[in-house]
């Protein structure tokens, strides 16, 4: 079995047989992870360069640990210490990266289409990491690889994404990906923060969380970034809380018991999402971190077009 | 043999035999680092976090270089380029390591206590490698393992701490360390940078260099912290190297010639040690920096609990 | 084989067998990097430690790659996030690097010398990585290896090295181990930016540049550093761009078919190379890039004084 495609640029388009080709490996690499050496032989050789011209550290670490669980050499690289301090141009690092003959590049970039620009001038399999309000298409792999694993099945689940979904490229991979999976996708949040072709999607739209939790089996809930508050996208902390944060009371309210909580971290606790939610037996948020890794080795391995047998 | 503890957080109230162990498998460390391929297969898959919320070069190169002479996979996380930036709490940190399914963890950070922290979060074994003004255990170890490598043992040894002691970890490691062990520990210092409650711990404070040079077999100099100056805990660099600077001429004058010069780095030349002292027959600083690597490797190797011989 | 020296610091003096010798090496390592798994054992064990002073991507990239190819185990340090904040020397950095058993270091510096001063510290092989003005020696070996597959030999082939030639340790490089190579140099740029003692040397001095395209098989351009121009040393970019800008109305002008271009990247496209000349079939651009992992890989294991045979 291989996958349709040799990048992973976004999850807009991807047939649900490379979805489900994705998930089933990354549960058994989640097998591999258990072992007492959690480490396989499969990328021995391989180089990976991990490009990231904005920060992070999860989604940095998630992937190194798959790169090197997976024995590839990787060489980090990131914006603040780099040439880009020169003004090498993005088609002059991809070129760059050719003739270096890297094997695989993972990219994060504050520039929407930066991964599928790179994908035109290497030879290497591309896979994005965030780029700009586009897609973060691991980031929806994960959250989708840990609902099957809860729930069994993604067929007519109801999953709302709460928050600035506008700018959001975790809202836009995890749409895609949960409709072609057969998921019903809501999204609630505030109306300057929902895009308005959003009802043309085929979306649910809330205006109001508690309408939202009624509906719903499933709420990602999306991290704020307090740099849009600034600009005067919503009024403000208290009022973002008092609206569209997630409590233990609005939960109860409803008489929601057995809905399932994510957020793709780092969580603002009080602000989208109050600690006593997150840390609950609703949330899955730490399994969404550990599926993360066995999900990239998976997008790792299978768009390497290496073939083998998994015995560490 | 194994340890009484999973994590290394610091030397007050760990067993002498512990520290033995640690001393002694460092040697046999030391014996492998000599070898053509100082590499042995002890750690291998194992994957160890250095997680630095502070600035540093040698502590975190030398852990770098003892897990990999180990075989441990490092991912190298420096608060600079993190989401720290995006006001991640070191409790939601340590939940990711956990849900990552990382081994090992070392932790240099600016408040006491996070190390600790960590552990009430984690499974990994935690290191510590430097928390705020509480400890910094494995300095105090590579600088037991030198002084006990030079003069057989630490019995009834005479060490005096000089300079900043009130807000040094490797002054608190060292007294829990080297009093457990069997030596005796004194402070030199200005009146404002020696804990009031020192001679309680059963220390010998000196306010005069010269005396604590007649009484010392060995001479820990502490790295004076250019910012505390400014915040007027001592008048002046100038008055500072001449009351507390340690010179030839003031060996000299009080006749001592087989006195051990010890130092954590990286030193301030001329200001609390003279570079022809740092230089000479007396140092032992350069054994200190080996010992380091040949420490960590230690303290990594029996926190893991692996069990092995070291055929390389 | 091996080479005359156990450190490469320039190539200045270095004997016409050692260039020959590193370029047959890297012809070998080209090999290597052809195989589906292009890496080899030779340095297994063996640490090197990349000491960068000056912010470098593709530099530090290039060897990083060079050495986990050749399977040492290496360890990043770059000055930002290092005790350089704390005003640690650069001899005690060496004795650092001494006493933790690093075996090469690869240090890249602003001021020149440094590499030099290193090897009188270490016992460690140092290879520079560009120090200040002085040299860049990896960098014109990997120029000169990219000639010499192109074109079968160095002998009597005309270079003409076009751009800021008084600040570039490129060029000083380049001119060193070209003419010990029996090649000719040419120098190309302003006046401002032309060393007074060229012609000494046995340089030929172009203050045109289509004078210099007619006389040269190869143009070698340097990248326009616009932190000196704003220091006054040539007047504006629209300038520097109309007179000692590379482009391909110059080069047909002077009628030159076949001449080859090089750029040591990266590149102010529109400034000092035009991209219709840089994409073009004259370039070799991506040549030296590739080359300079093997280039590197050459360096690295002929002083390390390991003896192999490249059996993967």
């Amino acid at each position: 079995m291989s996958l349709s495609t040799r990048h992973l640029l976004g999850l807009q388009g991807l047939p649900k047989e490379d979805i489900t080709l994705i998930l089933d490996t990354a549960e058994t690499f989640k097998e591999v992870l258990r072992r007492p050496i959690p480490k396989v032989p499969t990328l021995r050789g391989k180089t990976v360069v991990n490009l990231f011209f904005e920060p992070s550290t999860r989604t940095r670490i998630s992937f190194e640990l798959a790169e090197k669980r997976l024995s590839a050499d990787t060489v980090n690289f990131s914006a603040s210490i780099s040439s880009v301090q020169k003004g090498e141009t993005l088609r002059d690092t991809a070129r760059n990266i050719e003739a270096m003959k890297i094997d695989m590049v993972v990219i994060r970039h504050a520039f929407s289409g930066a991964p599928h620009f790179l994908t035109r001038h290497v030879k290497a399999n591309v896979i994005n990491a965030g780029d700009g309000r586009h897609e973060h298409p691991t980031q929806a792999l994960l959250d989708m690889m840990t609902l099957r694993e809860k729930l069994g099945s993604l067929e007519g689940l109801k999953v709302v994404i709460v928050g600035d979904i506008l700018n959001s490229r975790v809202a836009r991979s995890n749409l895609y990906g949960l409709q072609t999976m057969g998921a019903k996708v809501g999204f609630c949040g505030p109306r300057t923060l929902i895009p308005v072709q959003a009802e043309r999607w085929g979306v649910e739209i809330f205006y109001n969380l508690e309408d939202a939790i009624a509906w719903a089996d499933v709420l990602n809930i999306l991290r704020i970034q307090r740099e849009r508050q600034v600009a005067g996208l919503f009024p403000s902390i208290r009022e973002y809380r008092s609206q569209w944060g997630v409590t233990r009371a609005k939960l109860d309210r409803v008489g929601k018991k057995d809905i399932i909580i994510m957020h793709p971290g780092p969580i603002n606790r009080g602000v989208e999402l109050e600690s006593e939610v997150a840390d609950s037996g609703y949330s899955v948020i730490l399994d969404q971190v550990t599926n993360g890794v066995a999900v990239r080795m998976a997008v790792l391995y299978l768009l390497s077009g290496v073939e083998t047998s998994f015995e560490g």
